[in-house]
């Protein structure tokens, strides 16, 4: 079962990230393997795959989060990336973004916008 | 026009918090009603009415991030009863919840939990 | 010259914090005598007897700050009495709170709000 | 394998946490039962059971941490207690977060002696 | 009225961050021009103009929350600028940001420093 | 004792940190030596000097803490350093950080994790 957990934890997360959550779980084979395990099994084995919210609503929870906490910025990259993949429209990433300003502060949303600019920047170069 | 902010504002905020938001406000009153209405104006009459993004969605993104941030509890009790309010479910919300513990850690999913909890009990006894 | 910082720092606390500050300090004496120390040595002995910044100014950083980190509200609670204590009026600190709203959102602001609420009911209390 | 996460995580808890870690978990039941399941599973299960870090300096690790968030005062409480059954000394903990005083400023510091001063109390109490 | 917090919070901008803040306005133009409206309409036609705090205790309030929460660089240097513009001394920068020291850690403090210490490189340059 | 303070924690400093400490302490020399100053006397002088918890622990507590706040990396960077020069090894720190995904999230872990991964190949090139 611990297997059926990675196992799917790696094919949601290929649907969802595709190259650039393949990257991070790259980036930590030579310094800590484990860690990337865990966050192929944890976080999408057993949270995303869950039924009950679908991915695209997943998405945006993560992104607004990401933007509101505001120290981990190329994890909210990695899933303004994902948010796109799975279906989110520009304009909803937007209005998650603008939001935060309230939350947040404007700061928090300000930061969060910048980083979709590049991402979209990205993805139309490529 | 500013007339119309508030007044789209206060439209928007009795719709989807209920007594809860107004409560908010009327606290407000005797030491500093402006910021109840700037809480007015700018949350709701600017951002929670913009086209793009549903209420529904706005209020799972709220959510989402007043738990992952977790030194705001009132706030997100408030959201909780709106996110309900404009249709969220139940497993919606516990949903994002939960998947705020790999964002944000367990210790945030689990007040964010609990405070669902009596939520929940607050509307079940009402 | 260690007798110094605290004795400068002690004095430097009754004058600001007055009562409030020193209940700080004597909830500390059974547990932790050692922490209280460092409280009234590091940032009054040192940081609050510098020149350069008047104690209002020093005091509205420190509301400032504490409103925006949102996650210590007693030592918000002591900060607004002794921001009162030292000449600030009222309106300056609603004002500074009034503004995090725009730094770390309406959540922090609203609670800071409530915060000093309560300050300036206790005063007109006693 | 999953039941051996579970198994090997309730196994852990217990001896850890004794009745606060249960009593979390309790909590859970009627709201959301699988979020207890996974608080078993992956930090207990999966992460305190894990070689090369022994249980006092997890817990010496995790009292750091949540006193510098400065946001989860319950779950630090819960620690507190769990660090005292792993074998921590009160003197241990009061360094750690005195400590935080540095890194996370002494408004944090202060929420987390008071947190082990109540932890003391009630342990002497009973 | 909309109009007049638009063109009060332009007119207000341009005073206190000079170029710094038209450059963040202008860099939303192409993603989300809307969020630089509100940007522009909420802080400063809203806020910053309001009467009951001068401009130089304003950026110092702005100055200590940004050190304070240790995530938004860019921001801090922004308002680092108008600080100085608007006649806050290096000596009341420092002493703020020192301060922070106590609040929110010595990291925070310092990587405020040095923030300020670009924006003084920046201003000497220039 | 002033002066004992600072010698005494400039002493420490070296031990801890080696070159790295006093590269933040010389790039403070020309904007504010005084908060280098404090930098060595309160947390290096005062606390890491106390007796009750050994040097490898501290700096267990700092890395945790550091990586759990997610918003100073590069003293996160100095105490990894820090930590390795006094004697913490390798496989205690990724544990460190590893079970920080427990209390602040996956990306605060992952983060950390990468923090360690340059530092210990910076390590390897000296």
């Amino acid at each position: 079962m611990e297997n059926s957990r990675f196992a799917k934890g790696l094919e949601l997360l290929a649907k969802i990230d595709g190259e650039a959550g393949e990257k991070v779980i790259d980036s930590l084979r030579d310094i800590c393997p484990d860690l990337g395990k865990y966050t192929i099994e944890y976080p999408f084995g057993d949270i995303y795959s869950r039924p009950g919210l679908d991915l695209k609503s997943r998405e945006l929870a993560t992104v607004s989060a990401l933007t509101a906490m505001g120290n981990c910025i190329p994890q909210l990259t990695v899933h303004l990336h994902a948010a796109l993949n799975v279906g989110c429209t520009e304009t909803e990433l937007k209005e998650v973004i603008i939001q935060m300003s309230v939350y947040a502060g404007f700061p928090a949303a300000l930061n969060g916008m910048f980083a979709l600019k590049e991402v979209l920047s990205d993805r139309r170069a490529s």
